[in-house]
């Protein structure tokens, strides 16, 4: 029997995605191989590298000027990799600190050039992301960064701010809701959450930044170089593609991005209610800020948190631990959660709260 | 009908390891998920992440003072973190150029460092590796660096010269044969050939290396990180190292890497034999350094070879084109290609000189 499985990444796929892949493991389409075993340059990889870029072009809408790139090393990469690419000397780049995530992109950009923190919203226990309003900016700055979605509190950018050179990291809400592209210079996630297995990063970049890299950053190190080579410049993680390559599929099945938005809020607005609905049951984060990715809340006490957290899994709802760092419960509903998980965690915090309350 | 697959990498994986894949995709162990699906920080895949370190230090005999480490970008990105980690200012690296991968590593080293090139059989069409007599060592260099294997060549070290800190890219023979790891400072290895999928980079590395890496290099693009982090600082891409779990299992089951490296010479031989027994087919390496794991060979004419690849293909002998930069025939016999599918080759290959020769 499959598990409801709301851990915040790696993360649930959709079922429908694991059973195609199963089906094919051994021999995909006739050639008698797995996808995992072909050539990267062969026809077979060669088709799904292709539709997958497609397929997020159209999900996103995404304008000409705009490249799609597959890069491994996941978001804590691209920490690193965007200061050396778009940080040039002299210059400042502008970071929110909206939590965990966001620190780390900050510590990272400061051992590697001039940064300014537009705004802070970080602290042991972080609530919300910093609204438009408080941002203060520097002129000229060579980007602003941003983190749209914070798994650890689960807090959500609801709104974007307008920056020249916009960069966000949506390694935890990428493909679940629609977005205006041309409102950013880059977009990067770690695919472990919203988007496939753990092993592919997906960037979405406006070729003519790629173009601020400095000579002395490495070839395979620079954006350009997936840029002019289609991410082929060298053998790519082409199993995590393929599983990506399905879930694009299934995400187009559902409606796209709009129809994925829907059944996400859906599926929140549920998980927010019951909170609401309780006193033994409080949300962690600020309301206007909460995640439809993350839904964080806490019990009266760790001891019961700790009992809600057996509890659910011999239930069958597994991965409800919150971050260490913060403890607390997590419900993460990625796109790939069915709203029949939601409402069973929803049925079972119930029963819960009248056996312990 | 499962294929006889002879590409150089991404390439073939033992049957037995794709059919537990498959059975374990949607419920791994009973837990309703796929290990796709699963935290890097669980039970289960610790489990597996610590099953992999412990087979990979038993095959080949680790002594205490490295690290086995998991990271991602393949060879290419070691090929500017080596220098950037490990060549200080001011010191020299010497490099053997062997063909088209040592290429690569140099170039990416020069962009970054002084380096020396200690032997040279670099040419449009390469052959052979150097040999240890010809090497032109620098006194107190950072390292030597060598490629133990050329896939386009075809053409493998022997015996590895002697040096204080010597780093080898092992990506197309790691693991075919025994060795002896005391005497290397560092080895590394892209997954796609004899590992696994695409999408993990093992290294192999003498502790006390890492603790030279300047502290202008970003956190995860240091070796340190990854040793003190058991290869957990970040996401780590979980199915390629479940899958690299179980060709470890596998190879245990083989006799380890004694009883691989019989059988990889036993392909290698039968093959070797049939080319030389034959005015049709020419070995394209020198044959002091012929490779157990790409076997390059020419046919009279490029015709002849294109119909060779052509109708091979139709036998279910597949992925036989060489490299597109020299052209010819290469089959490729990493660990997971059976005897029988040396066998099968051999056969079509009489048949096809009876047919055109």
């Amino acid at each position: 029997m499959r598990a409801y499985n709301f851990s915040a990444g790696p993360a649930i796929l959709p079922e429908e995605v694991l059973k195609e892949a199963q089906a094919e493991m051994l021999d995909y389409q006739g050639t008698g191989m797995s996808i995992m075993e072909m050539s990267h340059r062969g026809p077979e990889y060669s088709a799904i590298h292709a539709e997958t870029i497609a397929n997020i072009k159209e999900l996103l809408n995404i304008p000409e000027g705009y490249s799609v790139l597959f890069m491994t090393g996941g978001a804590s990469s691209q920490f690193a990799l965007i200061p050396m690419n778009l940080l040039g000397e002299g210059q400042t780049a502008d970071y929110t600190n909206s939590g965990a995530w966001a620190a780390k992109a900050i510590k990272e950009a400061k051992a590697l050039g001039n940064v300014h923190i537009a705004a802070d919203c970080g602290k042991e226990i972080p609530t919300r992301v910093p609204s438009i309003d408080e941002l203060d900016l520097t002129n000229d700055a060579a980007y602003l960064h941003i983190t749209t979605n914070e798994t650890i509190s689960g807090a959500q950018w609801k709104v974007f701010p307008e920056h020249q050179t916009l960069i966000a990291d949506m390694s935890s809400d990428i493909l679940s809701r629609p977005l205006d592209v041309s409102k950013f210079g880059m977009i990067y996630a770690g695919a472990q959450k919203n988007l496939g297995p753990a092993g592919i990063t997906l960037v979405i970049i406006k070729d003519e930044l790629a173009q601020r890299c400095p000579a002395s950053v490495p070839t395979i190190m620079r954006y350009s170089t997936f840029i002019d080579n289609n991410s082929l410049f060298n053998t790519i993680p082409t199993y995590p593609v393929y599983i990506l390559c399905l879930v694009t599929r299934w995400l187009k099945a559902q409606g796209g991005l709009e129809g994925m938005q829907q059944k996400n809020e859906e599926k929140a607005g549920t998980l927010y209610s019951a909170i609401d609905a309780s006193d033994f049951y409080k949300g962690t984060a600020v309301k206007e800020f909460r995640s439809t990715m993350n839904v964080t809340f806490r019990l009266p006490t760790e001891e019961l948190e700790a009992t809600f957290v057996a509890e659910a899994a011999k239930e069958n709802l597994k991965g409800l631990k919150g971050h260490r760092s913060v403890g607390g419960i997590r419900a993460s509903i990625y796109n790939a959660m069915p709203a029949s998980g939601v409402d069973a965690l929803v049925a079972f915090m119930k029963e819960f709260e009248a056996k312990h309350a």
